[in-house]
């Protein structure tokens, strides 16, 4: 298998680094093979071809069967002009593969629940996947402009039928092998997109009669992800409803750190990058936690490879670190020994092999 | 002063109920002249003339000083089409005064702050307020459509140049009022509009050198808005991220049922209503909580009457009942005394006479 590494940013290569590690232990272990290309992106890409997304990056990628992506970002290209942000990298990587569906698990770990804002009784037990539309919406209408020397602005929400059909499939089928409810969440009081995109939804279920759906509007999805959060299974909507409620249900298992995500495509192309960004002020000290990294590599096992039993692997080994109280500077545990980047890696490679 | 009452559906007519009588104590005690005239708008004004939003109504509201709603919706409208829904009404009236800056503050109440979803040591101290732009942006702009009979979709996110600086101008003046803390939420690493967004409050702040600004994504602020809720003062933001991030922060001090809003135009008009729904459920037992409705008249007096000191009033004998351990049902509170919606009316009548 062929593996296109984004390194970007900050963090982003020493967590990749680690990705690497684990994955040549469940090539070991497993009889896999492995290989694995680098490409620029992000801010890295600015700094060495002027550009955020070089061409040579978007066709690596494209060669590749998945694509593992550190960070992009840093305080040294903000003030940049709009394209020659780091951002503009991951997004525009994401549409250029077409990467429509982004799924966020969130789900606690028992050793970091009390680092969690949320009293324990609320958010004990949650375990919620959000699947977010990632290549249309507002992120990519057209137009998009500032007109008349800056007297007025325009941004488009727009969605064609098909894309909304793709993201609501996907999230139905999600469901199905989890615990069978979908949350659709939209502005339908509002919006004519979330008009179509709830027709679209009570469509398709006919065609999954075995899930259980719910349609809630986003803004009292952003009160019961905090008040009710074990009330979610699965959580499908579009590209800025899901931006937001992703990052606000990324905060409340009190782990951050520890959170993957995948953005696929329905031939089982993806890519696979930790909810986490780029951390500047520690980069390259050997401090910035690998586990949503290497978390984010057993998504891609088990998404674009089909490799069940060894993603299974890498999550436990994960997760056993942390039953034995290793744990790194950002996660707020107090017992335990406290590790960087390196013994964290190995630790977890251990438990693969 | 003239006062025009929504009374809209569900409990929203016994909320209005407690703030005329808590308003005819105020203008006893303080020797003023409120008069009140009541007009339908939501489900109510669909069931008498086939509109959420009559003329009449509308004219009411545009010769009155001040305007109060109750609530609107409920499960009777929802599979209306959406020129027949009670939210239509909400909106249109919005926009018909040109009420285009939505105030909503979220403050914890000391003998509430246990039923909140947060931790103790997260949320204690929090006092914020969210400024929501009211009349622009992605719920008014246009086009705004299904297209090609189902196969596609637009919404438009637009805004004027003057109607984010006024919008900004209020978000300083508020916060000059306060902590002198200033957050301004966009997308800009996305959204033109947010760009636009951005470059306005960086010229506006030159008018108010006592406010410091920061800036914040509207993903940051989502999560923050948990995470660490007192470092907020003031937060300003587009109408759709404003939807979703007061709703938010109103459940964040476990008393959603104390919330009151205000949206205003520049010349002191305002409409007020309390932040929670129509509560379909217990509406005409008798059972509702009165208060937000009634903090909601308080903050009529402070900003369309300049009536601070009857203001305070109103918002002390809240307090006061509070502290003597009375409670609504919905308050979540274990010790002290349960009361209804007129015995709740009638303390808060004491405390200000
Ligand atoms: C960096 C930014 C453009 C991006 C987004 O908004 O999609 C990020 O917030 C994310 O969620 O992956
Ligand atoms: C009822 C609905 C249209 C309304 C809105 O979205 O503005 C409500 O959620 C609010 O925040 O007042």
């Amino acid at each position: 298998k062929q593996i296109a590494l984004l390194l970007g940013d900050g963090i982003g290569q020493e967590v990749i680094q680690s990705a690497v590690e684990v994955l040549d232990a469940v090539a070991d272990e497993y009889g896999h093979k492995f290989e694995f290309e680098s490409f620029d992106i992000g801010g890295a890409a600015i700094d060495r071809h002027e550009t955020p997304l070089p061409d040579k990056t978007i066709r690596g990628c494209e060669q590749a069967d998945a694509v593992l992506l550190g960070a992009v970002g840093g305080p040294r290209w903000e003030n940049h002009p709009s394209h020659l942000r780091p951002e503009k990298g991951l997004l525009g990587i994401r549409k250029a593969l077409g990467l429509f569906a982004n799924l966020r698990p969130v789900k606690g770990f028992p050793q970091l629940l009390h680092a969690s804002p949320l009293k324990e009784e609320v958010v004990s037990g949650s375990d919620l996947l959000i699947i977010r539309e990632l290549t249309g919406g507002l992120y990519f209408g057209e137009p998009s402009e500032i007109r008349e020397d800056g007297q007025s602005v325009v941004d488009t929400l727009a969605y064609q039928r098909h894309e909304i059909e793709r993201i609501v499939d996907q999230a139905f089928q999600s469901a199905r092998l989890r615990r069978k409810h979908l949350t659709s969440v939209d502005k339908a009081n509002v919006l004519e997109s979330s008009k179509l995109w709830r027709e679209v939804v009570e469509e398709k279920r006919k065609d999954y009669p075995d899930v259980a759906v719910e349609h809630l509007l986003v803004d009292a999805a952003a009160m019961k992800l905090i008040t009710d959060p074990t009330q979610f299974d699965v959580i499908v909507t579009e590209n800025m409803f899901g931006d937001i409620l992703s990052d606000e249900a990324s905060v409340l298992t009190g782990s951050l750190g520890m959170l993957p995500s995948a953005s696929l495509r329905t031939d089982g192309v993806g890519l696979y990058e930790p909810v986490h960004g780029s951390a500047p002020d520690i980069a390259g000290q050997g401090l910035a936690n690998p586990l949503a990294m290497i978390l984010s590599t057993a998504l891609m096992l088990r998404h674009s490879f089909q490799l069940e039993e060894e993603a299974k692997a890498v999550e436990e080994a994960v997760q056993e670190t942390l039953r034995l109280g290793y744990h790194t500077a950002d996660l707020n545990v107090v017992e335990g020994e406290q590790v960087g980047t390196d013994v964290m890696t190995r630790l977890v490679v251990e438990g693969i092999s």
